[in-house]
């Protein structure tokens, strides 16, 4: 048999999406089914429509070339971040975005964008918050339960259970509607797994508005977990903003503003005519949990040796467009 | 006090160096000092300059705007993977890959580089290899140290040690020269975090050579840990695999054979007159386990809240260049 490119890895496990993966012959009849095998021919129940208000679709300026560059963000459920939520609909509503900048990217961790006039040394105007923006307090970085529950420890035993995941950063990790969290005896979080859409914000007690946002493009930086507020996560498109250049000015701020890549408008998908629609596997269901359990203690003909686990970050969140 | 820019967070944690942190005003005399200051000012004999064999300096094709493009690997040190390191070094010192390129990309993932040809479908002759070449066993994706003692499980008590990290993959992690590692009761090898590269290949018994490899450029995907051949660690020049296009094309090759990028040279430093030197800082030091400790359990006018832990792969490996 032919053997086809030698490559890395058979590639199962980008996120926010599946990586395509044309290297491996089709199993035969016995084999497992992969992680995305198992998604995608999930039931039309576990598929869960995104509501066109919770879309967020950015344009960004097209490349040199001419490539247009769409970004859409699926928007924090209920009960996380909701005030910081309505005030992304709201800024996108008042086109407040807008003709703003991606004017921030650090390699291996964020790519920022907003207002870049309101660094107070930029010597830039910032532009005017709508007066109907709202403020929303520290504590509402998590969802506070209101239990107190002793949470078993996942570390404890082997093998993995995608509804309580051992986490360096918490008792326990999972999945929540689509959304990574981690949780304690009394309060659970969204957690900064690649691809998520957090608020920027000065020291505390500010929490930010909404009006600068950043976007995880490296390892997740789980130490920003409970410390800012997460409003979504970029479904597709994410390409657009992980290829951009890196800033190597202040901050890793890009040193020449033109090197800033313009945003040139912000839509929810309600706003629009003909707009894309978007479900999600849902992490409730039976599918996710067997297509989690496969990837994570799954071997085939490339990955022979498996841990047996895998942290909460790495699994693939499956989401596609809803076909017509 | 004016606030600065309203940012995501204070960059104390991008890998493999630490990202610019121009935001916080110097820290009053009884402040902590911060992980990248405690980095800095570890005693010369903490830092370890890396010798000019272990440097492979990839040089990619300028920019479009002419932006010259240059990339340093740390290879990998004994005991883990010699027979491939042996063969990068052979590589590079017969030219074989001046003049390939860089084919695939993969968000989230990989960026890949070497010889496209070897994809037989892709229609192009492949360049012979050396006949020094050597192939070694899947045995040494892992060293064995020919021990077998019993791992104290770091899950086990909360806070965070850099000896003995809490990890899902392995029963602990940590590092070992500089080198991001994981191990059992009697074998250990190195791990796939962010900026590591790695042995591309067939399926098994193929192991690879060395002819194609590999660059880390998301979350550390750890389930490739021991299934494949871990050979260096971008140093220096990150931004300019990270930043380039990602692959759409069949297993995200790129599609338009013009969108791949030139490797125009690779040397190594022990080759060159003027060859830039860099040092690590130790990893069984002092400051290193300081540093890890502080970046893992730390607060700081930013940061109110800290896990208390951290995983391996979030861990800064500072690398600077040795000052002339």
């Amino acid at each position: 048999m032919k053997l086809p490119l030698a490559l890395a890895a058979a590639a199962l496990c980008a996120a926010p999406a599946f990586a395509q993966d044309g290297r491996q012959p089709p199993p035969a009849p016995q084999s497992e089914p992969t992680p995305k095998q198992i998604a995608d021919s999930a039931p039309a129940a576990e598929w869960t429509e995104i509501a066109p208000e919770d879309l967020m679709i950015i344009t960004l300026a097209p490349t040199e070339t001419g490539e247009e560059r769409q970004i859409v963000i699926r928007l924090m459920s209920a009960p996380f971040a909701q005030g910081w939520v309505d005030n992304l609909r709201l800024l996108t509503k008042t086109r407040w975005y807008d003709g703003l900048w991606v004017y921030r990217l650090v390699d291996n961790f964020v790519v920022q964008w907003g207002d870049p006039a309101s660094d107070p040394d930029a010597g830039e105007t910032p532009r005017p918050l709508p007066d109907e923006i709202v403020l929303s307090p520290e504590s509402d970085y998590v969802h506070h339960t209101g239990l107190t529950a002793t949470v078993a420890d996942p570390c404890a035993d082997d093998g993995f259970d995608s509804a309580a995941i051992c986490d360096n950063f918490a008792p326990a990790a999972g999945f929540r509607e689509g959304w990574p969290v981690a949780w304690d005896d009394s309060s659970i979080w969204p957690i900064h797994c690649y691809g998520m859409v957090g608020v920027g914000r000065n020291e505390s007690p500010d929490t930010g508005t909404g009006s600068e946002l950043y976007a995880i493009i490296g390892h997740a930086p789980r130490r920003l977990d409970r410390n800012l507020a997460l409003v979504g996560r970029v479904i597709e498109g994410m390409d657009h903003f992980a290829a951009l250049p890196r800033g190597h000015g202040r901050m890793n701020t890009y040193k020449d503003k033109n090197t800033r890549t313009l945003v040139v408008s912000v839509r929810l998908a309600s706003e629009l005519e003909d707009a894309p629609r978007f479900e999600y596997l849902s992490t409730e269901g039976e599918s996710f949990a067997r297509m989690a359990k496969v990837f994570a203690t799954g071997t085939n003909e490339f990955y022979t040796i498996s841990a047996g686990d895998t942290d909460v970050c790495a699994v693939p969140l499956p989401v596609r467009r809803v076909s017509e």
